[in-house]
């Protein structure tokens, strides 16, 4: 039987998602939780791995099991054997034909920053620290010029395999509630470090650094330098992934 | 010369602010800091002392010392020899008449709760858990009888000496966003454990199990008992104290 499981994860201890030889990955703490459930070497599939300090409120997984744990209760014995750092939201039942990273339709992303000479205890774990002016009107205009489908080369660090570097940004979201500013991205999927970038470049564009000139030439001649710089890990998080 | 510092900490890996023989204090981290900035043993009086786990966005502190370190510049030679968890937001010279305990008028404090039945790993270290149903009106009616000027000696852990406990709370908010519910409390003072009381007090009002009856004869008959459980520290934020 395959299950479909909702993660949320504090990823500020983990490598990432991914099982790595050095450090603690989620994948390897959420199959030990599964091997001590079911007695079972499950191989559990994220939508996508997700980095060293990514944090998720809303990672999707599958894993296919012969436990007779109705799936719908599976979540709360997991739980009691995950760590405080992850927990699973939500079990139920998947078709065969369901695949966390192949059925994915839409994914959201959300980079938490605050704007603040001082680096703030209460923040800092989930959210990235910005000083200065920043016109959050700027950054919505640049965000304008993002959204869509484009080759997002530029937009995306060296070293990701993929067939096809074109997406769609369906939605670019910047929101300030006093001193934080949050952006919040959707598309049909992400290159590596594709939300970073653009939460860099849309600061940059909020200093007035970088125009939406420069982003429509970054996306005509593929030149990264033209955008802003990846932000750190622990601003980011998965929000959601969507299946229909 | 006197200077006044406004703090911020996590409070979660601390024995709270006052210095303990066994684990780490706000206090000691603080005074530590200065030492290696001025050479001075200094003593550091905040304006209360928070316990094990509370958080801080806004403590104020005062100490004295023969630093020539402008009053203004402070909070940044202090905040590179802090650790991530302890920053200081703002430094500025006081009248020697200045205490930050004594010349209080006001303090904030802010109890956060998270509804939901898994627990949630990116809410978890700075809110509290509940589940159930729960009536906002019905907890914002329990907070106006809690509002004004009373003996909150029912509302108090036993262990503190003090001389009267006689508070005024002047405002208490309940404010719902989604599963966040926020209970930010102002009054002249606060007794041991007062807001942690009012906030598990609340919480038993929003599922009925608690009525404006039961505190009104609490005050009346200072009977603990009748009130609702005192919340774990990680929830508690002493937001801001206030000096005129």
């Amino acid at each position: 039987m395959r299950i479909k499981l909702t993660v949320s994860y504090d990823g500020s201890e983990f490598c990432g998602w991914q099982r790595q030889k050095n450090g603690v990955s989620v994948q390897e703490t959420l199959e030990n939780a599964l091997y001590s459930l079911t007695g079972e070497k499950i191989k559990a599939t994220a939508s996508g791995r997700t980095d060293a300090g990514v944090h998720a409120a809303g990672q999707v997984v599958h894993f296919d099991t012969q436990s007779k744990i109705p799936p719908s209760k599976f979540y709360k014995a997991l739980n009691v054997l995950l760590p405080d750092s992850v927990k699973v939201l939500k079990s139920e039942e998947a078709p065969q034909s369901f695949n966390a990273v192949k059925s994915a339709k839409k994914k959201t992303y959300r980079y938490s920053l605050y704007n603040s000479e001082v680096p703030l205890p209460l923040k800092e774990r989930y959210a990235y620290r910005i000083f200065g002016n920043f016109d959050v009107e700027k950054m919505k205009a640049a965000a304008s010029v993002i959204e869509g489908t484009h080759d997002f080369k530029c937009f995306s660090a060296t070293g990701g395999s993929v067939k096809t570097t074109t997406r769609t940004v369906y939605n670019i979201t910047v929101q300030e509630n006093g001193e934080d500013i949050e952006v919040t991205v959707t598309g049909n999927g992400f290159l590596y470090n594709m939300v970073r970038i653009i939460a860099g470049t849309l600061i940059a564009a909020g200093q007035g650094d970088i125009t939406e000139t420069d982003i429509k030439k970054a996306f005509e001649t593929n030149a990264r330098n033209l955008l802003g710089k990846t932000l750190p890990a622990k601003g980011l998080c998965l929000l959601n992934v969507e299946y229909t």
